[in-house]
This record gives structure tokens, C-alpha cells and sequence, in this order.
């Protein structure tokens, strides 16, 4: 079977991931104290792909957030820190050769994040699945979760849920 | 009681309400038939207030689509068409402005159309419920929905609703 590759992702209701300088202060759920799914989606997971600038935002939040596996795709060297040496791998290798190499690995379900690896990898036509949290708010700028594209891309809506916080989330298949 | 101030629009996934020409041509529903509470919503209103881009377009489409008094905002001089002279006016006048001109006609509920024009009630705190329905489709670039703002907006969730089609529409307030 082929490997699965899947986004889950918050954005704001205008379409960014994040501020011009990666702060997500607005994406707060308030008092709902769910997870929305992700525990869930996590534990069907073998790798996280990320590119850089994701990774260093994400080591910025102090503590380490994922129990699986990282892969960093970077044409650049990274230092990693000695604690993070078993959780965190770096490959230079663009989307399909990633996919290439971790279905070599036997893995089933990838977790792409960061607004520039998922553009990448949408381009490509390699992403199957993305379940986008939509937070109620308009903050004017930002990191976008989508770019330009060749051509259109249609999915299918595989569900919807709403939460008493306003989080509306969608989770489509990219035909 | 104040004028309510609303917006009911489709987006693109990606956030956009129509290819850079204007095209709308990714916007189909497939057979699904329904109207996704136009009707519903367009019997409520009094006035459709839009901006001279969306007024042009709309005139391409061929056959009037509105059955409520047109108010087309712009600065510039626009020659109607004569058997549009009853149905279309023409006023020169900004959000704060037309707000109070049509609170002057003692009218309730005006519905928004055009991303300008939504953008500029927006940033004044004019808009006080957005109803969009998000296509299921990513088309890459456009003319998007919302636009910068001087500072963040937050919204409530009313109504979320999901189509067999893979259409969403949520209809949000804003705070």
C-alpha cells in the first residue's frame, strides 16, 4: 500500500498559519480543553515532515511537542540538539523523494507541517488528506497555508465538525 | 433599531472569491441543486450594496440576478443602463457614510457584495455577520475575500452546515 500523506493544520478564518514574524497568539481555543481530533490523528502517525523554518519555530515553543518521529527536509546544514538526536532526522530531499525514501522505510502515514513543505508537496500532487481547523478570527497577515499552483485542485469534504469555541474542521480528500 | 450589515459569499479554499480576471467558473455545485439559503437569506434584505468592479462583473453574467434595489458604491460617474435605471443606484459615499444613508430610508439589513467592498466595511466595524461558503477547491491565486486589516477581527460561529457536494457554509458575527 502506498504511503499516506496528510496535513492537519489550524488556520486563521483569512487563511494564515501564522503572524508575519510566526506567532500563533490568536489561535487560541478558550476554555474548550479538547484536542479537536489530534491525539486521535497523531497515533496513526510514523513520521512528522516539517521544513526549517517550522522546526526552529516549533523549538522556540520550549518543550518538545511530537512522539514520533521528525524529519526536517533542508537543503541547509542543522545543528541538532543532543537531546533531540533520536527524535530528529534532516534530510535534503524535495517531495517526491522523501515519499520515495520513507516508503522504503515501511511507514504508512506521514503528518506534513509548515506552510512551505505543504505548498511543496500540494504542488507535487502528493498530499492525500488535510483536516484544517478554521479559528474565528481575521488577522489581516501573515504566513499563508496556501500558495500559487499550476492548476486548480478539487477535493472532497470527508467531514465537517463544529465546536462550541467557533472552530469549524474540515477534513478533505485531495482528488 | 441599528442597520444590520451582512455578507453571504463563496470562497475557494484558498480564500479567494474569483480568478484575478474575475472568472467564477470553479465556483459549480455540481448537482446538487440547491440554493445553499440564498432565497432565504436574499428575502430579508433591502439593499445590495456593491462596488463598481463587482457591478461590471455581475453585468457580464447576462439577466439581472437581484430582485432587491442595487446600491453600486463608487467615486467615479457610471452610465446605467436604461432598464436598470429602477433597480441600480449609484451613490458616492464611503461605509460610515452610506450606513447612515440608508438608516435615513428606515431600512434593516443590507447584504455586501464584492471583496473590496467587504474589506472596506470590515476595516471601518461595519459588518456584523459573514455567511460564506467555502468550495471545495484550491485554485492557486485570485481575488481574495479578505484583505489587511489595522488590527484583528473575531468572529462567533452561528450555523455550520455541510453539503453532500463538499461545500461548507458557516455563517459567522462579528465581535
Amino acid at each position: 500500500m502506498a504511503l499516506k500523506v496528510s496535513v492537519y493544520i489550524a488556520t486563521s478564518l483569512d487563511g494564515f498559519i501564522a503572524r508575519k514574524n510566526g506567532d500563533i497568539d490568536w489561535l487560541t481555543g478558550g476554555e474548550s480543553g479538547g484536542d479537536y481530533g489530534y491525539a486521535d490523528f497523531m497515533s496513526t502517525i510514523d513520521y512528522v515532515v516539517m521544513g526549517r523554518n517550522t522546526y526552529e519555530k516549533v523549538l522556540t515553543f520550549g518543550g518538545w511537542g511530537y512522539d514520533k518521529k521528525v524529519i526536517v527536509l533542508s537543503s541547509k546544514k542543522i545543528k541538532i540538539k543532543d537531546k533531540l538526536k533520536d527524535k530528529v532526522e534532516v534530510l535534503n530531499l524535495g517531495p517526491k523523494k522523501l515519499v520515495k525514501e520513507i516508503e522504503k522505510r515501511k511507514a504508512k502515514h506521514i503528518y506534513l507541517d509548515g506552510g512551505v513543505t505543504i505548498q511543496r508537496f500540494l504542488r507535487e500532487g502528493l498530499v492525500d488528506e488535510m483536516t484544517i481547523t478554521t479559528i474565528p478570527v481575521l488577522i489581516g497577515e501573515g504566513l499563508p497555508l496556501f500558495g500559487e499552483l499550476a492548476k486548480d485542485i478539487k477535493l472532497k469534504l470527508l467531514q465537517s465538525q463544529s465546536f462550541k469555541n467557533s472552530f469549524v474542521q474540515n477534513k478533505y480528500k485531495v482528488l
